[in-house]
């Protein structure tokens, strides 16, 4: 699993949201367009503990995600107030079963399951093997893929702004998310902590989201 | 696949909205909730003609889904504008591989995509035996079901209004869509034309959604 | 301001969806529609304490709310998540201005303060003149409302789902929203309160959400 | 009225989500973050054409719109799909009651519509008069606005993406719009256009929106 940050839109739109609502533009004290002042600060620490949250939208994020698997996107896509462009299988499926060995295919095309991989991987192959056998005697994408095992991979662009995203991370970076949740939500935070460390860290201090020591 | 409309808000309530809006009340000839008369009827097609679809929000849908794939419900529940409550694999699965047998669930749990029953069900039983092999070796749901694959069937409970069911039938009863979809989409819309045939002909008629002719 | 519930869907279906999500329908005890036996009571009640809101998305409520102030609309729309429509102050505003008198349009079309009746309708009066005037010059709708007081009476449909409106009530039953917004949740929750008591005590009991000591 | 664009995400997301989709990224022939190649061009001219909307979400602008009347914010906030922080009267509206001239409240914090300036003045100067003479009597803010006119000016920050960004033009550039959304969505267009120039003539091209022609 991968993740880039493709976009984030500055962090100073979230003061100049806030400091539209009071009419005190003229307080602002960020330097630049990802970096508040103390005072800034201050103002989203108090947004962020009071949970005005509504301002937290005008940051908006694009990831481009490779390598997860269509189990994690079942559940991923759940989340509604975001937008998703999927890698679509009937595109894909057969150019992949044509071109690569059984083995080429669990390596690159397949998510395995930490500590799981001789016995999962054996019934796996099987079910490779089923899959190119079903493509050469010609069965269409739109009906082999109704053999897909939920661990075949796929690639998305994911645009979500910061508030969705906070509720996402405090739902999935929690133990008891699907496992490879939790490494995606923890990607994720790795990416906008890089763009955005300010808030994620007031994010971290005032809602525990994040925090190393929950989960 | 079954279809069952479990609820239904009064078509009624459109007409309600409409006339709010331009404080027209009093000329509704309505005689019950679900049977608009024909001075309604007129503003109803008037309505749906020419785009209006804000007030077609007011009448609100709810199915019961049972026996889709898990293929269908990746497109399904890409339709962000809804609600859905979705079987859980993780707390069905176990169950499932140890009281059942292969035949059985083939049969019960899969869908066998049409006119190709022989050689899928053939390797489909493989990846059952694979699924049961595993599940048998202590493998936990969370993993076990990176090797379920896409045709496994699940249960949805769907609640959507009028306006975006429209746009769901629009896209999915076209001959492009998954041919799965395009069942659904006939079978969801069969249900809200018994409860609101007068809807439903005025869309069909005015948007060509819903002709037979067209797909 | 008058608020009537007009449709409700069935309380059943939360349980309905609930129950699909672990499979576990049969253990279902709800006699009717809108009244849960004792086990379904007991499950709705852990759904809430747990937070698994999205359940009770199948719940939507339409209402029928009249004489309402722009002032209170501006504030009630930017719930998002719900459908509204809105009496057409461009189809109205002229009709009442011919139609009635001063003193009638402050009595039945204007939202008047509590504890402010004489100094604040004395300079209504002033204004309502204004408009008056206006009008009989022949100043356009779409000029004219440039002028509305935002005490001006509206009428709304609007239609919600429970877990949208608990987060409504939630904000605006407190003694720091708007007075006329808490007006506008105390009736709304009166109204569902009495189709679905049930639900509204748990919510209420787990969540705090409708008490009266608080506020 | 003052339209500023103060973020925008790159044209380039869309490229990436549509290529993902096809799993076609190497083809890509974009050169910078806001100009497409003539390959990409091709692409998203086809995407625009075919009415594949959904990747246009990718692309999120971020407006601060200052100047606006409350009787636009009215309509603007009936879009759903955006994200909008605005100035609050509760905090702003006595300030300005105690710190301006009735004269420099007209000038200043009104819209006046156009070509009515004298009679529409003169009634507005009396609107004014009664609000500062009631503020300085003592009636607290959120009772005050109640006799604010709808011509009030107000502040907002908007995020919102290029999909439903085009829906909104396409609805506001019309004749039909009110006035003031007219030249909102104009110069909404104008920002747009200069940071993704290809994007909207694109959309002008294939969907006719922000013909000057049209409207």
């Amino acid at each position: 699993m991968q993740v880039n940050l493709v976009s984030a839109t500055p962090l100073r739109n979230i003061i100049l949201a806030a400091r539209t609502s009071h009419d005190s533009r003229a307080k602002s004290d960020t330097p630049h367009n990802n970096l508040l002042g103390p005072t800034d600060t201050a103002l989203l620490r108090r947004l962020i503990k009071l949970g005005h949250d509504s301002v937290l939208e005008h940051v908006v994020y694009t990831f481009d995600i490779t390598g997860i698997s269509r189990a994690l996107l079942q559940e991923l896509v759940r989340h509604r107030i975001a937008s998703y462009t999927v890698q679509s299988t009937r595109y894909t499926l057969g150019k992949i079963l044509s071109e690569y060995t059984e083995e080429e295919i669990i390596s690159n095309f397949c998510i395995i399951p930490q500590n799981e991989h001789n016995i999962f991987v054996e019934e796996l192959s099987k079910i490779i093997h089923a899959l190119k056998l079903l493509y050469m005697l010609g069965l269409e994408n739109d009906k082999l893929k109704y053999l897909l095992p939920e661990c075949w991979k796929t690639n998305v662009v994911m645009t979500v702004n910061a508030r969705e995203l906070m509720h996402i991370l405090e739902l999935r970076l929690s133990s008891k998310a699907l496992w490879e949740f939790q490494e995606l939500a923890r990607l994720l935070l790795e990416e906008v902590k890089q763009v955005h460390p300010q808030l994620w860290e007031l994010i971290r201090q005032e809602r525990g989201i994040g925090d190393e020591s929950n989960g």
